[in-house]
């Protein structure tokens, strides 16, 4: 098949009216499909339905009731199951709630409000603005929106987010006061990030109060076998920099999204701060779910054997995604796209000015995308062309039916383009 | 007995020797209890384990998949159920985590940041103050002290707080913001709001975003049967001040303090303001917890039922406190003390200077008890007069011994300041 951008008038005319009637028979199938959040499949949660068996006795490993008042920094066998995993300090661990999102925001919400390391409060700065690789995860860019930050978006490499242009915006300008990074399996290209990167983040001149907001949501995430991730606490350490990342990361996806165990980590001084306003703001977690996350998971292992379980659910899921890619789309010219080895997207990208049109025509189809610009900051994809794929909720037969659509939708939207031109 | 404080040097000093003789033989004792915090007992926490039973099932009663992301106001079943016993309007009702003191402190951080109603961000005032009614909740003067917020102490009457003060404060000055409120067996006094303070408070002049924090802790905690508390939305909405109050409530002493459910309830404009912000701090709470919940709660009515079953539990040890007390201290001179009718504590005042004294001369005998001033702003207690008694964490056998020693404290304490003078 010849590229499409080469193709004649005649030709694109004959391909849009083959894309227009096989479109056709989609729309009329009234399909109802969800592929807008990374959301797991039921028949995913079903494998860790054991959590919700009657959990025998309440007493954590030091001997606290679990059911009573008390401890902000989470049950010891919670803390110490994640510092395994994930290559933590248990002291500068912490285990909270449900959601790393919160964890995320108040995070934030603390530095605006209080400042961190004796800097001002972002709060009563005349501009704070951070700094927002994208394409990117939607969540992160609405808490900047909500508090008024400034984002700036960063062009995404195959290493993570481009560091030559990091490096200068944050050297050059003191109102820049963080990152957002997903650092393994990036959401939505699954791009992970290099050690070169990880080094230059921590090692960069910038403001003293900069923070990277360091969302591992996919660290133990893998498909197709295990991939390093550098530790940012020792790379911000060795270059002087050690209160410059706060860690998040949660068992959403690994037991339950609206019940898992969400975990924050950083320096001695910062996790300080963050106890010492947190201590206010509640007097602990949910010790009992954080009790029954550790019995069903057990220790590191667990959650890694856990892991290829849930790995053996999704894969076939990625490999619909990808194979349709190829099949539809492969030496098109449509379209371009990543294929990630771990985490909950892929990122598509379609011919320019071409991402709205082809998430409405899916929408119209009974096929409901993530919404086209939602990766980038202000919802402003300047090319548009990005389209986030969530792959995990529907069923493997639903998927393959809205990947075979969504590919006419980018092939049609593509042509209509080029033929508007 | 006469009043202790006209007996002569000489009945005092030998008042003094024989309490001192009394407190040696505790101090022998080598006691370690701790009376510090309203902890519900192991025994009582007991009657509600059939919660950590296999949750069968888990989906809502709207068909939604409990495990699953998404439902930031919280299950329905779980909003009906609570706003069924308050008497609030679902629509208005949000379920959340397992920390009501979480939303109050995150209630008035969107408050500090953003603003309400279109008023300016709290933060971004030269001065915030509240009204503190005192003796009062130690953790909501943390959440003020944290945030810089100045606190003005209000004396406390039998009806609630002395509306004439603050009436006259909140119509004299603007920049005081809110009051919190424990309007159901006050911590730690176990004052119930009389109809005409929750009118008053609901009608009077203040700044137009003056918030009423309206911690309705203890609203079904009767010991001595039921006692209605007027409704704050309807007197507030009656008054031309629909948007006054925030109500907050919390399953922490019906289920298990460390995970129940937490709730808040406002107008229709503050909740709107409210979703706006918090669905951008998180995807929703623990729908599992409130499904286990509901599930084990049942409806209104089986919430009143368990709380006779827990006030079973409770009453014989507040009836030790009270019997204690009066056998001990009955018309000695030597202080006075509230008698709550529900709630989770009592709270008593000694002579002027003798509260700190007091506290200190129970934790060396080994009885830790709340520390003195922590029920004032600033933990500082003017006249150094108030003690909260929590009576809940201690087995019955122990809180006796407690009580006596206590009581051996409160007097010797008396003593030594009246022979100091």
């Amino acid at each position: 098949m010849s590229v499409v951008t080469s193709l004649s008038r005649e030709e694109l005319l004959a391909m849009q009216a083959e894309l227009e009637a096989r479109y056709a028979e989609f729309a009329a199938r009234n399909l109802k499909l969800d592929m807008s959040r990374g959301k797991p499949a039921g028949s995913q949660l079903n494998l860790t339905n054991a959590i919700l068996d009657k959990l025998d006795g309440y007493k954590t490993e030091d001997g606290v009731d679990a059911r009573n008042y008390g401890g902000l920094d989470g049950i010891p066998e919670a803390r110490r199951l994640f510092a395994d995993l994930l290559g933590l300090e248990y002291d500068n661990v912490m285990c909270g709630g449900n959601s790393s999102l919160n964890m995320m925001y108040d995070t934030i919400v603390r530095t605006w409000i209080f400042g961190t390391g004796g800097n001002t409060p972002w709060g009563k700065l005349e501009k704070v603005k951070f700094l927002c690789p994208a394409p990117g995860y939607d969540r992160h860019f609405a808490i900047c929106q909500d508090l008024g930050i400034e984002m700036i978006a960063i062009p995404m490499t195959e290493n993570g987010p481009d560091m030559d242009v990091v490096e200068k915006l944050a050297a050059a300008d003191d109102s820049i006061k963080g990152i957002w990074c997903v650092p393994l399996y990036s959401n939505p290209q699954g791009i992970c990030y290099s050690d070169e990167t990880v080094d230059r983040l921590a090692a960069m001149k910038a403001a003293p109060d900069f923070r990277i907001m360091w969302d591992n949501a996919y660290g133990v995430h893998h498909l197709y076998g295990e991939k390093a991730l550098k530790d940012i606490f020792k790379a911000c350490e060795a270059a002087g920099n050690p209160d410059r990342a706060f860690y998040f990361f949660s068992t959403s996806k690994i037991t339950f999204p609206g019940a898992g165990v969400a975990l924050m980590a950083s320096s001695k001084n910062n996790m300080a701060e963050t106890r010492k306003h947190m201590g206010v703001q509640t007097i602990g977690p949910d010790k009992l779910n954080q009790l029954r996350t550790v019995r069903y998971l057990k220790n590191a292992d667990g959650v890694r054997e856990h892991m290829r379980l849930l790995a053996n659910e999704l894969r076939p899921k990625f490999d619909i995604v990808l194979n349709t890619l190829r099949q539809e789309l492969g030496d098109t010219g449509f379209a371009s796209w990543t294929e990630p080895k771990g985490g909950y997207f892929v990122a598509l990208d379609t011919l320019e000015g071409c991402a709205k049109e082809t998430v409405a025509l899916a929408k119209q189809a009974g096929v409901t995308l993530t919404g086209a610009g939602a990766t980038y900051p202000y919802g402003n994809d300047p090319k548009d062309t990005n389209i986030r794929i969530a792959p995990t909720f529907p069923t493997c037969s639903e998927l393959s039916m809205a990947m075979e659509l969504f590919c006419i939708c980018v092939k049609l939207a593509g042509v209509r383009k080029l033929l508007a031109k």
